[in-house]
């Protein structure tokens, strides 16, 4: 009972049949006795045919613009949605972003959730209506139309969850929940019936691909309990939410990988912080996000270096860079190797357990996969291994840690 | 000098190519000297595709709900005709219609146009800015987006250069100008330079089909020069404003026709305003427009009776209702004419020319086209004739009054 705020995604509402469905969903939960928001995204891949609209017209296109062409596309679902639930009888009505009442920052294309002004939405919900929200897109307050950048309609979600005190954020998708890891290629991988809002941080920031990690964030500020499960099946999904460590044993919760990683090494006859700086500014300034940054002191004496790994596909533009600023930044050389791939754990328990990283290199050592680079947070070890290792890496870490 | 709003329909902003070359007209009017506000249409037959997606997932949608999914389509060229004059090196910003301050009645899918907040609008001209506006849709008061029904962005064009003081209302279409007569059919049919808002009227809602009756009107209403000009020629268009007649000389300015028309002849022993309100509110109430009516005594003491014209594809619906109605109605029999056509002159000057009528007949009689019903108003003639002889009547008309 109480509040309940759905989420759909582009793929979920991606032809009639699945608005249908979709339609159907939200009248199953409001049946169970609970008021029902619905946030949906633009449909399938309406929006990338916008953008190559676009990009014809102007490849420079100003973010502003940019944004009021793409907020399109989630109005026409949330009509098109409400247009359905009435053709079943129900009573909906569907606000955009900024009838929704969502004030963002004044900045086009990544613009943060300031407000949100509930009570068109609460006076619906009073009404029996389920409400349409379109997802992504807000307004600054000098009335022009914004947009939340990545992950947008997944804040929208839990944003509108957050400011209506609603029971459960319910994010519907084309997985069934949050799995120890990816089914598709890890044997006995399962769904978790609950996870910690830091856990799924780590897996969602580790390419688990299910959630946005700023959409994780803002349920944990606010302590929404964030449930991820199928768009249109009735099994109950994964609930993120604080402190479910308290209920199990278990000291790692899932095992994330992410191929197609390549690293670099920069050698210094003499390393300071100052040639450091230099590389991650250089490489910032051309957008290249660098993952795991290693400083080694040389085998045998030999020189210092820096070893960082990154996206394969921004490779060739690193080193590029990096030979541009080559006595900018006093390097002496650089190697590099590409067709890695990273393998992490995750877990809330590790804080306790600090032979959780030792037991994994132990067990990867014993199936012949080779280490070449090592992180390692609170809650998580990521190891850079050859991507041909990566699945074993993945299943023994998942069999050792009884997943 | 001044401000000039710019009217583009969907033809004119139907693809890449065209959204460029509106851009480049827009850049012109404002090298003239010009402030400049263009307002577009949805692209092309996108509009269309929205509508059918709608009525797949619900026949019946609410009002509502379709003035939320079609205003899509406008905001979509806005944003994208806004970048083409971004990347021309012009600086531009689009506005929705709730954005451009443009209040209407909250009233879905056919709401009237109450204010109009110019600020925005002005603030980005003063700001040397090309502005581009949302046309067909509107606020209310209330936050509901609205549109404004058919002829809506013709109108949002009418009343922003009210709003705004404009020194002319360009509405830039895929003809070059308002003509004398359809130029494709008849012979020496020629661009008039300027006509009266009256005559257009007549002519506009006699199915000449380049302006939509109701943004003449609020133009007339509002005083405001209207130029219908060729959508991206430089070529000068006709101007529509008041008191033209005072510079010409020709008491006809324009011959319009219209086709797949037919006639519905209803026979009364007796007949009293009643029976003839009964017949025009049945009508009315299933959606058919009825055009002429005439009331006539029977020939040769015969039965009196009440003849109207209406479109063709109609006829079958209105003889049905009447059917059903025969005893309500207390008629006694009916016939029916398809296959006749509508041909029309127009001109103020008609007012102080009483034989102008009368000239008309006589010339349709020595081309041999049997006229059928009779209508006029003070600046205009209908005759309903054998479509077969539409042409030909017309063409003589044209000729006899020296267009």
């Amino acid at each position: 009972m109480g509040i309940v705020v759905l989420k759909f995604g582009g793929t979920s509402v991606g032809d009639v049949a699945k608005i249908k469905a979709t339609a159907e969903q939200a009248i199953r939960e409001k049946a169970q006795g609970n008021q029902v928001v619905v946030v949906v995204s633009a449909m399938g891949k309406s929006t990338d045919d916008l953008v190559a609209l676009a990009t014809v017209i102007n490849p420079q296109a100003s973010t502003r613009e940019m944004d009021m062409l793409l907020t399109t596309g989630e109005q026409v679902t949330i009509s098109l949605l409400t247009m359905a639930l009435q053709a079943a009888g129900q009573k909906a009505v569907s606000y955009t972003g900024w009838q929704a009442g969502i004030i963002t920052e004044a900045v086009h294309s990544n613009a943060r959730i300031q407000t949100i002004e509930t009570t068109k939405i609460a006076t619906a919900l009073a009404d029996n209506q389920i409400v349409i929200v379109a997802g992504f897109q807000g307004m600054s307050e000098n009335g022009e139309i914004t947009t939340l950048g990545r992950g947008g309609s997944d804040t929208t979600a839990v944003a509108l969850a957050a400011a209506l005190g609603a029971a459960k954020c319910s994010i519907c998708t084309d997985v069934v929940g949050v799995f120890t890891s990816d089914p598709r290629y890890i044997t006995g991988a399962q769904k978790l019936r609950e996870i910690d809002y830091d856990e799924m941080l780590e897996l969602a920031n580790l390419g688990a691909g299910v959630l946005h990690p700023r959409a994780v964030e803002y349920a944990k500020n606010h302590q929404i309990p964030l449930e991820v499960r199928g768009a249109h099946v009735t099994e109950t999904g994964t609930i993120i939410k604080e402190g479910t460590l308290l209920e199990t044993k278990q000291v790692v919760r899932g095992v994330a990988f992410d191929d197609e990683i390549a690293r670099i090494r920069v050698s210094f006859t003499s390393i300071t912080a100052m040639n450091i700086a230099c590389i991650f500014t250089k490489l910032a300034e051309a957008h290249i996000d660098v993952d795991i940054i290693v400083q080694s002191i040389g085998e045998d004496d030999g020189p210092s270096a820096v070893s960082f790994s990154l996206k394969e596909a921004a490779l060739d533009e690193a080193v590029a860079i990096l030979a541009a600023y080559k006595d900018v930044i006093g390097y002496d050389s650089l190697v590099t190797e590409a067709g890695l791939a990273k393998v992490s754990i995750v877990g809330s328990g590790m804080v306790s357990n600090p032979g959780v990283a030792a037991q994994m290199f132990t067990e990867l050592r014993q199936a012949d996969v080779d280490i070449r680079m090592i992180s390692t947070s609170e809650i998580k070890v990521s190891v850079v291994v050859p991507q041909a290792k990566m699945l074993v890496a993945a299943n023994v870490c998942h069999t050792a840690f009884e997943l």
